[in-house]
């Protein structure tokens, strides 16, 4: 019985650079019309990056839509003309923290806020990690923290960590390494 | 060292329904100018529901911004005068399940996509659920499944669900219930 909305008519209302806005007006399932509003996003890749020591490799940096520094898993945005999530992923855990992996997984993918966007991630286990250079952008500035597990899971508690890719990517984890 | 990027100017770009678009010009910290696109939006809550039965109350519904249903924890946007979180857990519990839990506890919140969204959203715990009528918008069509939780990390891996705020409340509950 799940009713798929028909778009009636699409407002273009914003081309940017990592995100489009689009208004649908829409038929809702009783007939009716109705708006929704539509972050188009090209999706990302997220990594989780875990150290021969059993640790995962986190980033901090300056996030301006929440005002403050978060502690995230290395993550990047999938451009247009890349077709390779993989590929995405192995350059992103480069630059952003320096490892090279030994072995690279997808673990499963999710919308991040689907309510409005279109935005998926990938989400990939990085093992066999070998350390190697920095790359990232000039426009950048990250700091590379390591924790094991167990602390990660209580700073989900505390907020401490308040990414929802990160803790996703953080249990997720816990669970592979289990072999859940 | 975390550098805090000034804000030049602000241009508005959209106020909408759900969520207004802005883009601030901004000084990043080797001095050089850059732009960030930020959808401004209230954040929302979602909520863990635990049946007697050790279940968890899924709702299924139609997302336009990923062209299907999406199977999800219940949750609501919290709205510009609404100041109580939990009152907004508890109303959207009722509405889209028809559930009154005799206990509500805030689990954590994150952010949902925080690269470019303001979106916070709480997660709750609900237990000791009472059965009741639902009440959604005539605008809303939603189906209510309910889940034990080995069975919903196995749906995450296989992307049956693929939706962040559902797969973070899935394994913290898991976590709360084993009294992590």
């Amino acid at each position: 019985m799940i009713f798929e909305e028909e778009t009636i008519s699409s407002e273009r209302i914003y081309e940017g650079k990592i995100l489009n806005l689009r208004r649908d007006r829409v038929r809702v399932h009783n007939g009716q019309e109705s708006y929704r509003e539509i972050v188009e996003h090209n999706g990302g890749v997220a990594i989780a990056a875990v150290t021969p020591e059993g640790k995962m490799v986190l980033v901090r940096q300056y996030r301006k839509a929440a005002g403050k520094a978060l502690l995230e898993v290395p993550a990047g945005k999938i451009e247009k003309d890349e077709s390779s999530h993989l590929e995405v992923a192995i350059r992103e855990l480069k630059e952003e923290t320096g490892y090279t992996a030994g072995q690279m997984t997808l673990i499963t993918h999710f919308y991040a806020s689907v309510g409005y966007s279109m935005e998926i991630i990938y989400l990939y286990l990085a093992l066999h990690l070998s350390p190697g250079e920095t790359s990232f952008d000039e426009h950048e500035l990250i700091e590379i923290e390591e924790y094991e597990i167990k602390d990660l899971k209580k700073m989900i508690k505390t907020g401490a960590i308040c990414d929802s890719k990160t803790i996703a990517a953080i249990l997720l984890t816990e669970q592979e390494l289990n072999g859940e």
